[in-house]
């Protein structure tokens, strides 16, 4: 063995935490302003933290009861001990998370502030701020989710025991997004139906009694909620990869094969190193007209070196230089393209979301102009945006898989491995590796948005000059357009993890049912046998049968049903903050004269109430549709029923994200002065068109990322109990 | 062979035709009432003949095209001779689908104002004209559809040649239901954003110069688009069930058993019957509190009649009588057992319906009470009723495939047939004939529904007495809630039809796979390699496989991309119909004021323009998404297109018909004097509701149904073209 790939990760990874830490010590540095704007900030940060105290301690509670129940499970189909692994391995993944959450949320609300005082000298210094707490969030979520793979294979060796750790990271991510999606909508509608639409406030307005609740939404939704997502997002590809890895090897080489199952972890390891250079890109540059210049640069930087470093690490594992004992140039060569698609894809996903939700895109342009006729054809003109835009980011991920599989198979042949057909989806799995190798800088820009909107927030309701709300401005608009871009990067990302994911089930299927459970002594047999099953299972998930229809019927509706829960719980915590603040505005004399404090904490409060409550229903048809069809059914309906989710979350997704996206920024349109600016009855229509979009783009579509892969870690922790089946039909 | 099941279904086809003309011929008896109503009657009835008249124009047009392409590619293919019987097949299709639409419309533009007219009389006479004009809808669409089909078979003797006739349905029923949607919400969402909103006329105002426009539309939209629509629904899922029975039939008996082909049809022509009783029984009843007491009294016993005759023929057929050589007790018990889940799967679509979008339910009147705040609220909230409520039905259409699959195996092991796979599959199919056992009686709900509407448009408009507006009110109440079920039962029976043919559409694969093309002499040898290249099909349509996924994923973003160009179209058409609603009212002066009339030919104009122009590009979508994947990546990628087309527009369909029906619903519950009623806020916070969701009940969710079938119909005529591929990815 010519290196220890998991030492490289590990101590890259460690690299990453402490780089974190190190960014959240220099952003304490600086100063936190006047005492109005620490005065607001307080507020903002104790409701967040007592949110989020709240919030983990229900993810908590339902965590050690799913552990409970994987214990016993497995104890009753494989055994105790084997349960026990991937309970621990399961609740990891929920602490890790968790910290990741926390750690982002913290960064977050120690830099809204500071970069609210930073604005006080230039925007540059505050988008500086605003990045470096961006950047936080980056390292802790991508660093986090690679210690934890890479220790928890060092210790056992076995990618099923890492599937409960994305099963936890997942759970744990859909409750956070869940919770704060829910919690941030809930103020942020209930904050402008009154203010903005009944009022005439503008956002942020100290009098709105929802405003603290709003900026508080921010954190735990856009940051902690996020934080969390893209967590279990890494965790879940790195997880497929390595399993796919491992079967791969087995079948292979009749033994495990510690290259390909790492690979997936050198190139997030690698990308650690990339978001180091791209971040350093970003803050250096002082003198910019747009300030999404900088972070564009990063990004650009980082996908470049990103880039090289991949074509090094992969010319030296698969290369001629051969350290594993099949490599070739042209295998390096095939497989290294596969990676490239990947991050050619993700790129292109970048720039559709700008084509259809960029604020002087024409959609957005046509938004507008149709609100002339009022709110409905805004909503219905947003809808049809949403919709259309599904197509060419489908398309996109579609070629992608088709180059790297085809690749893939090139890469099979050139390096003389017997099966096209898994050479095909370790192709697969190296064009996720490279869609994602950008991740920590992406992160990054998708991390400032909720600072910069903060800062806006603590200026205004501070009433700090106009001059410093000014600089803030752009650097919030800056915030939307990234916040836009993540989503629709994350989307691609997940849709291919998913296919991934699943692959790694129909892998781990075929190792189950070849009984191989110590990876450490693989005899040929078992790995000819693992090749028979593999090739055996093909005709069970045919699609005319009838219980892959069945499972992938059941699969397509889930996200849509999931969806209607979680918009219905915005409606319905948007609702109570409406009448709560009309209540205070109504009974609180002198209040809406801005002599009077409004009682913030009660927003809060609801908003909190509503959120936790109300994202149990969706979160349990998440957990309990894939073991209820799997009991019943059995393992290839569960397969069915993920790949069904996958099929109809993505272009929801996309239709619920870019849709509400471009209605927010026709609106911003509007209120940049276009068709008669604010005070119009075009204006109050695009208000309308920007609501009914928050809870797509803000709650429901980004839980849908998760919500298909919480199902694929799911069906891939639970295979023992998939294998047989309540209800029999013959094929 | 002990009766001809052909001659027993073209007479009774034949009959049901001769039964349309002579509900036209009694309808146009009755008197057409004063002068004023004839006037306004005329310029409807123009309008809705010169906009069919184009439409047709533009249909066979792009039908020419399409038949000169498959005498093309079936010549490269197959030979000239299959290629001119497919494409004059096809062309049939679209006259018999177009013929349909024809009728149907003629009978309703007869009915609508003797209607309005009868109402001078009663409630009661006002709806026995109303139903009788919808009977002759139901029974010219589902005797043409059989007369068709049992022709071309008795003809052609071959199923292959007959989905050329489905395809043909598919394409016409595609664009009229498209076009005739689109001209339909452009111009009442126009109409009611000028008129409604900014102008405070009611319905139907004739100082509105949409008002024309917006009953012309009820015609070709709701009443010859439907009626396209569920010819093609019924012809498709004929066409399905026969080359299922063909398959089977030469599986399991080495030639072609007329029985299994045709049972379908039989299933179909006593339909017909279980519609003269169901529509007597409706029309007798004259006294009823609730007007839908008729129809539905009729919709129960046709239900019953038609349990009745399936069991009898199903007794004779498959029974111990032994019409086919292998017919037990046990194996008709199992296949009528197949048939009632169907029946019953379809009756509780049409309960879901009335629990989530009925007038009284929980949800509507929850969107009501939210629109208080709004109509951010009201939207957010009607979308997410309707995804959530997409969960009953996909489950119920789930459990209908599970136990019609499995009786069907019991079927073939209690009729001594050695393919317990087919046996279910044949079982699915009979399941899907029960549910359209009653279709009929549902079309003769879904035609009452438009005339009642123009019957009301036409009171209101020539200034009938308020005696006769008051009659026609709870008649017109009745009409919204019949067209919610049928989208609802159209809906469940295009998703087992969809899934039916995609069934039909493998066994053909595997039957050109065999070179199976004379049915007339098949030899043991044909038989048992058409068994063997079947269960070979399997592995090549494996989720797992990339050509298959890639297919999928396509095929689940097409009903989106799709929705979101008609909604599109609706929006635009409905801005331009605002625009010239708005500049008459400006220039035209004492227009406002009812002392001159309005150029109600202007806004038809512009709304038959715009729907034949905005029907063109998710046309062509539909037709060539299918085609090109084929061709690229071969016919496993287009099975998988359409599965994955089908599942994604299932929810999607249901989400936007009942979500829109549930909110126009509410809409009618705060105009009935709940929540302050008419001119508050809440109430025009309802009306935007009912706006957004007008393109979606309407136009977007109702072709949809039509898309997946199209796509299925395209994938069984080009299997000759697809059985190669320009990419052929490993397995």
């Amino acid at each position: 063995m010519a290196f220890d790939p998991l030492l490289l990760t590990t101590a890259l990874a460690t690299i990453g935490v402490l780089a974190a830490i190190f960014l959240i010590y220099n952003i304490r540095k600086y100063p936190t302003g006047t005492e109005k704007m620490v005065e607001v900030w307080k507020a903002i940060r104790e409701g967040s933290n007592a949110y989020l105290k709240r919030q983990f301690k229900t993810i908590t509670t339902i965590a050690i009861v799913i552990a409970v129940v994987i214990v016993l499970a497995f104890g009753g189909t494989v055994n105790f001990t084997y349960g026990g692994e991937i309970a621990l391995s399961f609740l990891l993944g929920v602490a890790f998370s968790l910290f990741a959450a926390y750690v982002a949320m913290y960064s977050a609300t120690n830099a809204n502030v500071r970069t609210t005082a930073a604005a006080e000298k230039s925007t540059y210094e505050a988008l500086r701020v605003a990045t470096l707490g961006g950047g936080a969030l980056g390292f802790v979520v991508i660093s986090m989710s690679l210690l934890g793979l890479s220790l928890l294979y060092a210790v056992f060796g076995d990618p099923g025991v890492l599937a409960g750790f994305g099963f936890g990271a997942s759970l744990a991510a859909l409750f956070a997004q869940l919770g704060g999606g829910i919690f941030t909508k809930s103020a942020d509608v209930g904050a402008d139906l009154v203010g903005k639409v009944e009022e005439n406030f503008p956002e942020d307005d100290p009098r709105n009694p929802a405003a603290i609740a709003d900026n508080v939404g921010d954190n735990v939704g856009d940051e902690a909620g996020r934080g969390a997502d893209l967590f279990e997002s890494l965790t879940a590809e790195n997880l497929g990869g390595m399993i796919i890895g491992l079967i791969v090897s087995i079948i292979l080489f009749q033994g495990v094969s510690i290259y390909y199952v790492t690979m997936p972890l050198i190139v997030r390891s690698l990308g650690i190193v990339a978001t180091f250079v791209g971040l350093a890109v970003a803050v250096a540059e002082k003198k910019f007209k747009n300030p999404i210049k900088p972070t564009r640069d990063g990004l650009l930087v980082a996908s470049l070196v990103a880039g090289v470093l991949m074509f090094i690490a992969t010319w030296y594992i698969f290369g001629p230089s051969r350290v594993t004992p099949q490599g070739t140039a042209a295998a390096a060569y095939a497989l290294y393209g596969c990676m490239i698609s990947g991050l050619v894809a993700g790129l292109l996903i970048v720039l559709y979301t700008e084509y259809y939700t960029g604020s002087e895109s024409k959609s957005v342009i046509t938004i507008a102009e149709r609100s002339k006729s009022g709110p409905a054809l805004t909503v219905m003109s947003g809808t049809s945006v949403g919709m259309i835009s599904s197509g060419l980011p489908v398309i996109t991920v579609a070629v992608a898989l088709l180059t790297s599989f085809g690749l893939g198979q090139q890469f099979a042949s050139s390096a003389g491995l017997g099966n096209p057909f898994l050479g095909g989806v370790y192709g697969t799995t190296m064009a996720t590796m490279g869609m994602l190798s950008t991740a920590g800088i992406v992160l990054t820009m998708d991390g400032l948005g909720p600072i910069v909107d903060n800062a806006g927030g603590i200026a205004e309701m501070s009433g700090a000059p106009e001059q410093i709300r000014e600089r803030i401005e752009p650097l919030d608009a800056l915030g939307n357009t990234t916040k836009a871009l993540t989503k629709g990067y994350a989307m691609g990302s997940a849709a291919l993890a998913s296919l991934l994911l699943f692959q790694a089930f129909v892998l781990e299927v075929a190792r189950y049912q070849a009984k191989i459970f110590d990876l450490t002594a693989i005899t040929s047999a078992q790995a000819t046998q693992l090749g028979t099953q593999l090739s055996g299972l093909g005709a069970s998930l045919a699609l005319n049968h009838p219980d892959v229809i069945i499972g992938a019927l059941i699969g397509s509706m889930l996200p849509f049903v999931f969806s209607g829960y979680t918009i219905n719980a915005v409606a319905v915590g948007a609702y109570r903050v409406v009448e709560e603040v009309r209540r205070q505005l109504r009974e609180v004399p002198g209040l809406r004269e801005g002599k009077v404090k409004p009682d913030y904490a009660a927003a809060v409060d609801l908003s909190t109430r509503t959120a936790l409550r109300l994202m149990v229903v969706p979160g349990a048809i998440a957990v309990l549709a894939p073991i209820i069809v799997g009991v019943v059914l059995g393992w290839a309906s569960v397969g069915a029923l993920v790949v069904g989710a996958t099929l109809s979350a993505i272009p929801l997704a996309i239709m619920m994200m870019w849709g509400g996206a471009a209605m927010d920024n026709a609106k911003k349109y509007v209120e940049a002065g276009n068709l008669g600016g604010k005070n119009t009855e075009t204006h109050a229509a695009t208000v309308v068109g920007d609501t009914v979009g928050d809870p797509w783009k803000d709650t429901a579509g980004p839980s849908l990322h998760i919500l298909i892969k919480l199902l694929n870690t799911i069906s891939l922790v639970f295979i023992p109990l998939f294998l047989t089946a309540l209800v029999v039909l013959g094929h």
